[in-house]
């Protein structure tokens, strides 16, 4: 008889983003009349960049002619792609990454979800508190947690690392080394970063314990100050202890075109093992590559008319994250994040639970935004804005919620 | 100390496809003037279509303006196309699927390549023998089999259905009860096809033992006779007890575009629970969906214009079919598949191995093809050549193979 893998039923009933989107629902079937300003959950709104325009339509057409047109993708990705990401992401930060430690996928999240599969089920997780739920889901259902315990509302032999107004939101090194640890920053949910300093510190811990780092680094195009590291590589010995994630789905608007890529050193290993043919066993039986004409789309972000496009559009969304900032902490909100990150992490007025804080400014500014518990419990009284959308929404949404 | 997933190691050295190519590019340094004809992977080789092409040109065009850009896809995919396909794959042949039993990916064989995650990984499989390699691959991959055993060829704890020139290349129902079975008619690699009375035996044997029919019809394009099933939800029961994969790769040339679907009927159960919510629950977590200018291009195929451009393209491909099967047969090979298939399975000339007739073929011929054996030890004397090549090879490739 089949039967199901019943570790997916330890999985809590419903995803936050499915809970947001029945409660807006629900309050517009009651309030049909509302103007409601969406500024929950991470998806961007402007346009792709004419250069990555005209680069799907060039590629287009290539499908289209026979002398031109391409079948089955290389198992790493095209080389034009590899080639000038390590080019411009890595040789140009000084960090020493070769084309052939580049995988080039779907996006950062199905890489997230994927990677913890070469690694063993009794190796044991540390991730954030709050934290991206990817990091956890999937490893709850590969069978590497315990079950969900309600009250702490948290998973059986996980290790949570608080991630609080008191320490910036970045975590301290864990008593209880892990053996795979995940760090994302810029930080989502949170917007906070972490200096080189301290990344170093991560790093060199890893290589101490032998433990695996997986550094989600998709909000790497929104830094704006020097003494951030955009690269786990900017860090000596990183290249040991380190897998990296990238994606072009906030950098340049690929949310709906799916593209990004997963740095894994030729030399890394774990319990003696390479790491780099596992993945590359795994992207040759699973998977078939990104299509050719988001490739395209991929390299025209590193031309210079494309680059300039990619700032130009970051630099609208950070001038979002600005009037956010501004706005609530001039009208008394602790607010933090937005600098480094498409994120405004701000503390609930009156220690509001998370929920209640999101039902109130439904209800009283019309404004969609996302719940900080709904990241883990340390998200609990705090509350996620995103700069992703319009200006004019952006502007009215603030002047709403500071005159509530 | 992190440490990896060991039953990757189970995995015996080089894919199949590698080990062609390696062995090609090792004869062209030695015969640099060997004007050499691939029929070897089954890429195809026909541009997209105009109407594909122009919905993608279209859609990209949406991409380039704020009013209709596209962010994340909803999870299960664009309902303009989960509709499409309900209606023409399924409703117009009397299988009563519902759109929200499709799941729109990027590929059948990334689908059949996850799809036993959401199963308990003490079930046991059943494949064909020849087979596809990426069902038994990621089964390895997740503990589902024991060691790889050179002696045999075959892993421990899987169950093999000899496909035979003695049962049409059909197996029988196996005497021990498999959990899984996966099943792909038309058959890659043996072209051959399943009629329905026998299907509906493989329904009825796993409605009767509680097992799960996996089938991948990825080929279901090419069928060209009338009592040959182009989908498992023909039989009766098959929803109780089968999930189906499509592929728009060899119907529409999606090879470097990737496009698939996976149908999981509402209420299928395994153990008593259903799948629907697990696969659906896979795809939230660790998938973003398909780019919505590939959904757009998967729709323009159920137009009028599409179909029929399709329809023209697969009529192309098995002329090539035709050209070799009647070349072959002709010269005394015997040969089977091709009718309803882009694949042409051949037995080796004298008792050849697979990868002597392969090596003769490419030294004498200067054509490429797939040697059976690499599939598993009852390809072992066969050979796969494929349609998708154009037609001036194809007629060139069977013309040296004839006058070897």
């Amino acid at each position: 008889m089949a039967k199901i893998n019943s570790n997916y039923l330890k999985l809590p009933g419903s995803y936050l983003f499915s809970t947001i989107g029945r409660k807006v629902r629900e309050y517009k079937e009651i309030h049909p009349e509302a103007d409601i300003i969406r500024l929950g959950i991470g998806d961007v709104t402007r346009p792709l960049s004419s250069a990555v325009i005209d680069a799907l339509h060039s590629a287009v057409d290539e499908m289209g002619h026979e002398e031109t047109f391409k079948g089955y993708a290389p198992d790493l990705g095209y080389e034009f792609l590899r080639n000038v990401i390590a080019e411009k992401d890595y040789k140009a930060r000084g960090c020493d990454i070769s084309p052939d430690e580049i995988f080039v996928s779907d996006g950062a999240k199905c890489d997230c979800g994927n990677i913890q599969e070469i690694f063993d089920t009794d190796n044991t997780i540390a991730v954030c508190d709050p934290v991206y739920p990817v990091y956890v889901d999937s490893n709850v259902m590969a069978g590497r947690t315990g079950e969900y315990d309600p009250q702490t509302e948290r998973f059986k032999g996980v290790i949570y690392m608080p991630c609080e107004r008191e320490n910036g939101f970045v975590p301290k090194l864990p008593d209880e080394v892990p053996d795979l640890i995940y760090l994302c920053f810029p930080n989502n949910p949170t917007g906070a970063v972490i200096k080189k300093d301290m990344l170093q510190k991560w790093v060199d811990y890893a290589n101490e314990h032998d433990s695996v780092i997986l550094y989600d680094a998709a909000y790497e195009a929104f830094i704006s100050e020097d003494d951030v590291p955009h690269s786990i590589y900017e860090c000596d010995g990183a290249k040991d202890c380190a897998i990296e994630f990238r994606s072009f789905s906030k950098t340049a608007g690929f949310t709906g075109l799916r593209l990004g890529y997963t740095v894994i050193p030729r030399d890394l290993t774990a319990g003696g093992e390479r790491l780099w043919p596992l993945w590359a066993r795994r992207h040759g039986t699973k998977y078939n590559g990104a299509p050719y004409i988001v490739q395209r789309a991929g390299e025209a972000i590193y031309s210079d008319a494309g680059r300039a496009q990619v700032r130009e559009t970051i630099a609208y969304y950070m001038s979002n994250a600005q009037v956010i900032l501004d706005g609530l902490s001039k009208a008394g909100f602790e607010v933090s994040g937005g600098v480094n990150a498409p994120y405004i992490w701000l503390r609930t007025p009156d220690n509001m639970t998370s929920w209640d804080f999101f039902d109130y400014l439904l209800d009283k500014a019309h404004v969609v935004g996302t719940p900080g518990s709904g990241f883990g419990p340390h998200g609990e009284h705090y509350f996620r804005l995103t700069a992703f959308g319009s200006r004019e929404n952006t502007v009215r949404a603030v002047e709403r919620i500071v005159s509530m």
